[in-house]
């Protein structure tokens, strides 16, 4: 049996990161949790979260057999790592450090921007991460992003509008710190929706990186040595989530670029 | 010693209905609570709305002493008043009940719409509460509203842009089932913050009712027979919330137009 990957996120914006990963294991087994019930994380505390996130990652590997982790909330990735890990026996990856070793790659400046939801640029986690690596980041919150990908509106003018006020302000504030930026990377499940538009609205030359896709490559490097055995002709995905199994359903798919099916209601306690 | 109004939202929106309260009882003495911690109320069960409300109306009036709760949480409003009257011996007023009236005593074609955020829409409750005032009530959704105000884009084009992709699509649906609306209800808090920029968007002659406007003044016209003795020289306001207490002092001055001061930190428990 090929292994059982979990993929966790407090909603459904990780289906981004399950997407990259079908592409690159599309003979693996998947079973992906939202803890819909209790998000956002974003504005609860980090003994809280690192609770919550214990338990949704000890229900994907105690009853789904998981035995590799990916952690696709950029939050629970900021500030739960350590506790999920101490929580199960498995490895666990999160999305933050692929992103950044990712920028790393791609960056010849060694200057570099981050768009995140508020939560996330709050922890600077993606700024520790990436000055870990050498690199210098400046981190921005883009509120108005996940709401105009969840309304559907990935193509809208608003939203093209929305994203040069937020570059423009973005850039004027690197110029400012005198950095000279050449990547910017997508610190949040929602914003590859968007890319198409964000790549039409950066600087020439500016490389965009997104931290699902780089979080499915290094996934998929370091899964290759339990891969064996006999492989299933397609990718098998069950989809959990506490809550919201409705908006769960209607939304996912378009996360997913493949209909999610029967999403199943899990209650994994307060 | 004038009465105490206990005022409650799941978040710092109903900062609004206090600024309207706080316009008509320029002398009472006021006791505001979010419950920031639990927010958003929208995406969960009718049950645990209920006791959370329940638990927020027990703090103003036994721990505040509230003699009369306003509750400017549309949501709480919607699925939890009944609860809330049962578990406190004060009046309780809700939103949704003085937003219809006030539509009543607006429209004269007796065919209203109302904007609200998803999860007051999906309860329906502004279209019973107009249904039994005798008017037909058509609701849409506008889930961009809300992270619109709180960035602070409460003026931008592309609010105004955003504002008039949804009345158009709510005028076509107005249309297309034979209704002649001439009022519109704003059945969310942060959407007197957006009054200049929906005005400006309506049909001529059509009429733009606040629901915070509305329950101000019934809780005034209520509230008259309770004053009386030693009035303040001006109102006392106490703030608390269950968590996130810097993004209210931040962000609530403009849903108060005045400064909020130092916002309490409380625990209601889980």
């Amino acid at each position: 049996m090929p292994p059982i990957l979990g993929v966790f996120d407090s909603g459904f914006g990780g289906l981004t990161v399950l997407r990259a990963l079908l592409r690159r294991l599309p003979q693996a087994r998947f079973a992906f949790l939202g803890d819909t019930a209790r998000l956002p994380y974003g504005s609860k505390s980090r003994r809280t979260i690192a609770r919550y996130a214990a338990q949704s990652a000890q229900f994907l590997v105690r009853e789904q057999g998981a035995e590799f982790l990916v952690i696709a909330c950029n939050t629970a990735s900021a500030l739960a790592l350590d506790a999920i890990q101490e929580a199960v026996p498995v490895p666990v990856l999160g999305v933050i450090e692929p992103g950044a070793e990712a920028a790393r790659a791609a960056s010849r400046t060694g200057d570099v921007l981050v768009i995140a939801t508020d939560a996330t640029v709050q922890s600077h986690a993606y700024a520790a991460a990436c000055r870990a690596l050498g690199l210098r980041a400046l981190e921005m919150a883009c509120p108005l992003l996940v709401p105009l990908v969840e309304e559907g509106w990935t193509e809208h003018t608003v939203t093209a509008q929305v994203i040069r006020v937020y570059l423009d302000q973005l850039l004027g504030e690197a110029a400012a710190q005198g950095l000279n930026p050449d990547t910017l990377v997508l610190g949040c499940t929602h914003y590859p929706l968007l890319r198409p538009l964000i790549e039409s609205a950066v600087p020439a030359g500016m490389r965009v990186i997104d931290s699902a896709e780089a979080t499915a490559e290094t996934a998929a490097r370091l899964l290759s040595p339990l891969e064996g055995g006999n492989l299933p002709s397609a990718a098998q995905v069950r989809c959990f989530a506490t809550d919201s199994v409705e908006k769960f359903e209607r939304l996912g798919s378009r996360f997913l670029d493949r209909p999610v099916g029967k999403v199943e209601l899990v209650d994994l306690g307060g």
